[in-house]
């Protein structure tokens, strides 16, 4: 098929404003008449590597090919054509898609000794994009997650409530894994005491984001005092998650635990997504952010209150 | 061929300490019975993409082949390994060596008004790693060298000596560029004043390593006042670079223009190093520090005296 190519150019303004391109793009592009769109990479880092990731077609428009390219080849390609060049593109692809499958959340738990109907939940997601190891995006986060218990366990602390690490599946392309928890719960949503996301990868915890009332965030800053230590006990607005999201969206007071954030889109959604990428001090500083915020919650007479909550 | 794989998962220590296992490691390998080495590719910055470069082998060994791997790619293999696990690989390479075939130095000179025989020499390379554009390594370089000539042309500066821009081929992988210059001018090396190298890239200057006498030290940092103003001020020792070695081993006066080096040694010998990577302030800086530079030295009344000289 011959056509017009639509190239997005678009320079890197942080993840949220820029991905929007690679997300519906191609649609967009289709509606116009192109017959295929090349996306630059979402990153503040040109190192030929291109960056993937979800993409939505708009059900009215053909499914043209949308394909992630490097910023160095983006820039090069916006250049030539800035100079009259007709750049000429033959694009040989791959990616399809397969037919749904059946995967599922993996739940552990480490029970309450007085309320073990009531839950704090913490975790990450279990699924990563192909082209690299998924080590920041989630990897490292699930497993911070989980040592946190394992932590609690083997320190032999029992928290008044349950505390339940959860790994989510498909966060990547549908978050049918958070849904499907959701679902899980039913009404025992009014026994989950808050839901705590860490899908920001590994590097060095600055705090959490939460998204709760003006009371339960001031209570959040005690509980961030004990973290100061590792240098997480910064507490700001915007919690949450997409994992987490069906929960808050319910009236859960979501969490977002947070890092530094200087290197994490250099790498999402790529090959250079490595284990190497984990710093073992940095791992363990999220553990201990982890562990202390979710056993405070788990363990403390109140309950927090969700931004926007009406005395659910 | 089947046989022993020799990786050299060297983590980088600096690019000069490191090196050496990608020059020579092969037929240090080979010498111990391997079929083929892989080397971790020589890089501050694991982002998947291996690094190429120079190597030699030594006559008396068989000509193993040779490969940059990324350093995601050392390190996995290295940890495979390590933990007990035999790592297998399958070498598919189609580097290969070409017969010699004709190149040419490139020289331009802006005449000096009162000893035209007298030259100071700057430039840099124009060959470059086939992987990427070659930007930082040497392209941006040499056309700094070339610019800061055209701006003294328009300025309308006349300096006392000629100052000579030249552009050495075949500086990645033999050195005979370099060597051919001085070939060249034979007897007139007298005349050769000075010769300074910008092959660092072109990220933010902060001034010139000279190898020279204690007086002329001084007196290069009286110079260096005057690109205080674009942070290139500083006179260090170590000057040189691999094109004007052979000058500075006949006595010539060796200056090389130093840049921050922030990521240049990311970028090295990779498709990474593109044009975008030039960053135009930075640019601009080091053509005037060239510029500068070049300037007094060949319109100042005396001449620099290299180190070690012995009043050639």
């Amino acid at each position: 098929m011959r056509g017009r190519i639509v190239l997005y150019n678009e320079v890197y303004q942080g993840y949220w404003p820029t991905v929007n391109y690679r997300r519906t793009g191609a649609s967009r592009a289709a509606a116009l008449g192109a017959v295929a769109v090349l996306v630059r990479s979402v990153t503040p880092l040109a190192m030929q590597i291109p960056h993937t990731g979800e993409m939505r077609y708009d059900d009215a428009q053909p499914r043209i090919p949308a394909a992630a390219v490097s910023p160095e080849d983006a820039m090069m390609m916006a250049a030539l054509t800035a100079s009259g060049v007709t750049v000429k593109v033959h694009l040989r692809m791959s990616a399809h898609l397969e037919p749904d499958a059946d995967s599922g959340d993996v739940v552990g738990e480490l029970p309450g000794k007085e309320h073990p109907e009531e839950v704090v939940v913490i975790g990450g997601h279990i699924d990563s994009w192909d082209v690299g190891q998924g080590a920041q995006d989630d990897g490292a986060s699930i497993i911070a997650c989980l040592q946190a218990v394992a932590l609690m366990k083997k320190l032999g602390l029992e928290p008044r409530r349950t505390i339940r690490v959860a790994f989510w599946v498909n966060e990547e392309n549908g978050g049918r894994g958070g849904e499907a928890y959701r679902a899980w719960i039913g009404d025992r949503i009014r026994n989950q005491v808050a839901a705590i996301e860490m899908d920001g990868g590994a590097e060095s915890p600055v705090g959490f984001g939460a998204a709760v009332d003006k009371a339960s965030a001031d209570l959040l800053r005690q509980i961030g005092r004990l973290l100061e230590r590792v240098g997480a006990g910064d507490i700001s607005g915007g919690g949450g998650g997409a994992d987490i999201e069906p929960l808050m969206r319910d009236g859960v007071p979501g969490l977002a635990e947070r890092t530094v954030g200087t290197h994490y889109f250099d790498w999402h959604h790529t090959e250079a997504d490595t284990f190497d990428k984990v710093n073992p001090d940095d791992f363990r500083k999220n553990m201990a952010a982890l562990a202390v915020m979710s056993y405070v919650l788990a363990d403390m007479p109140g309950r927090l209150t969700a931004s926007g909550a009406t005395g659910q």
